[in-house]
């Protein structure tokens, strides 16, 4: 009965639009766009303007080893609770850029281009924000791993910041340059990560300038020492006026896994019992502040609260606002 | 001692800076943008491309009576708790454009232009997602409250969507069209939508088609009984191949206070006992699907998985992604 007066109904309802549409062209039925919205999403702390800027998102399988001291069945089930696809970890990549009003900061510069089809975004993204890559002053690494580092470079090999000045924390920089700790890499991944890093800064030495902790590396933002997931990690305090923002980096990865979980280790933590240290202070400051926290990993746009939870934390997203 | 490093460093960096900027020209500090991204967002349902377009974001203090059946106070608490600034309420509307090959739909369509600054925003939105309003060839309406309906109609009271046909429940229609529920209107607010639905659609009769539940309002696109909110108020399943997704429209409204406790009774609820077992209905089966859930007034882009809790539900947002 609902099918036949549905018939009936349709039936009417083309006759009126036929008779609307008789005085304009008919037009074909409209393609499909296939095209995303551009990933950048503006926000402010105080009178910093902030745009988080996503270098896109790697869905793999999850490797063996990917969380060393738990099972890969016990991982794959905190991945597939968060609705990953079966088997797989997703793996989202954002950056932030921050106009301080004398000085266009841009903290990590995504993958780079060529890496992998759905990563190397950034340079799009910061195009579809209206934003010249000439026009940054400085680029601040949080640490010295590919996918934060990769994009200072174009795909041809130049430099894709041509007047920036490019800030890497003191402490990676020793460790990453260093003869003696590329000799005793443990395994093939950072062997890579060396060779890799090398490559990148080779050339750019008189370009770079360390940081220390501590150090104000652009007005309003302040370097924290975030140590273990590399030794020179860095996490970031943005502060002006009242407001106050926490970009930490990678002290925890994908929330999904391991800020639900802090005391599990990823693969990439190089000193994994100190980035577990490090994460469930810095998590327990920023639940006990209700601050606002970027991180690297988290799903765009990369930024949330965090919430105590029984044996962790909980990110709860920020909730999108159409105007700055 | 950071502070003298910082400065011998800094110093040092300058100078670098300078020397390599030497054959570019020195560039004065970029302006503030103050421009958020386009409020759009695509992704599939199988082979329905679909795009939430956001209408923007009303951000008012918490009227008394906003939760009939809990003190202010108690709803003021679970406000703050989801990070709403004090005293006030945060309140996001997201339409849905589906293409579905043959028929470009619109489910809702937004204030309307001139309402608030912060809100009719879609008609730009469509814009940003390269949509041309006349392009549209069914505008669904889930119920005829101004926030969905208003966006028929442009600033100078034409149609926003010429060729479109117009598909309204047929109940709501019955009830707002009603001089005996007019007259019978219990309180201004409720008055004062009687008026606007009919300002809104005078002249219109013959554009409007009314859809009963059951039907497929467009390929692919099922009207579902959610009566409670309006009398004729109806969520939508869209299917295509082995994928689903759902319109929950306003089964629930803001998540942060009416998910997460489905018994509370918005002021805005025409039978607010009906609504709660809609409510619970729709979400019980949501969560034991782990089927995707789409709201009117979930944050944008207004997607996600619903979970149980002790006492109700809560919204787990999709993770975005840089492709469709």
């Amino acid at each position: 009965m609902t099918r036949l007066t549905r018939r009936t109904l349709l039936a009417g309802a083309t006759a009126t639009l036929a008779a609307a549409s008789a005085q304009s062209p008919i037009h074909a039925a409209m393609p499909p766009s296939g095209k995303q919205a551009p990933g950048f999403y503006r926000y402010k702390v105080g009178n910093l303007e902030c745009t988080a800027l996503n270098d896109g998102v790697l869905t793999f399988p999850m490797p063996d080893g990917f969380v060393t001291n738990v099972s890969r069945e016990r991982a794959l089930a905190a991945a597939e609770a968060a609705y990953m696809p079966a088997g797989m970890v997703r793996f989202p990549f954002t950056a932030q850029l921050i106009n301080t009003g004398s000085k266009l900061v841009l903290i990590d510069t995504g993958w780079g281009a060529g890496v992998a089809p759905m990563v190397g975004l950034l340079a799009a993204n910061l195009a579809a924000a209206s934003v010249d890559p000439k026009s940054i002053d400085v680029v601040v690494m949080s640490h010295l791993h590919p996918d934060h580092t990769g994009g200072i470079r174009t795909a041809t090999g130049d430099l894709m910041f041509p007047h920036a000045e490019i800030m890497v924390p003191a402490l990676d920089w020793d460790f990453w340059m260093s003869d003696a700790h590329m000799a005793s890499a443990p395994n093939e991944t950072m062997k890579g990560y060396f060779a890799t890093t090398r490559k990148l800064y080779s050339g750019l030495k008189d370009r770079v300038t360390a940081y220390q902790w501590g150090q104000e590396v652009a007005p309003g933002v302040i370097a924290l020492d975030a140590r273990g997931h590399t030794p020179g990690h860095t996490a970031f305090a943005m502060a002006s006026g009242a407001s106050r923002a926490f970009i930490q980096s990678d002290i925890t990865v994908i929330p999904e896994l391991f800020l639900l979980n802090p005391d599990w280790h990823v693969a990439f933590d190089i000193d994994p019992v100190q980035a577990v240290q490090t994460r469930r202070k810095f998590h327990d400051m920023a639940a006990a502040e209700k601050a606002v926290v970027i991180g690297y990993h988290f799903p765009f746009p990369a930024m949330g609260h965090v919430e105590k939870t029984e044996q962790g934390y909980r990110l709860v997203p920020i909730a999108w606002s159409p105007v700055i």
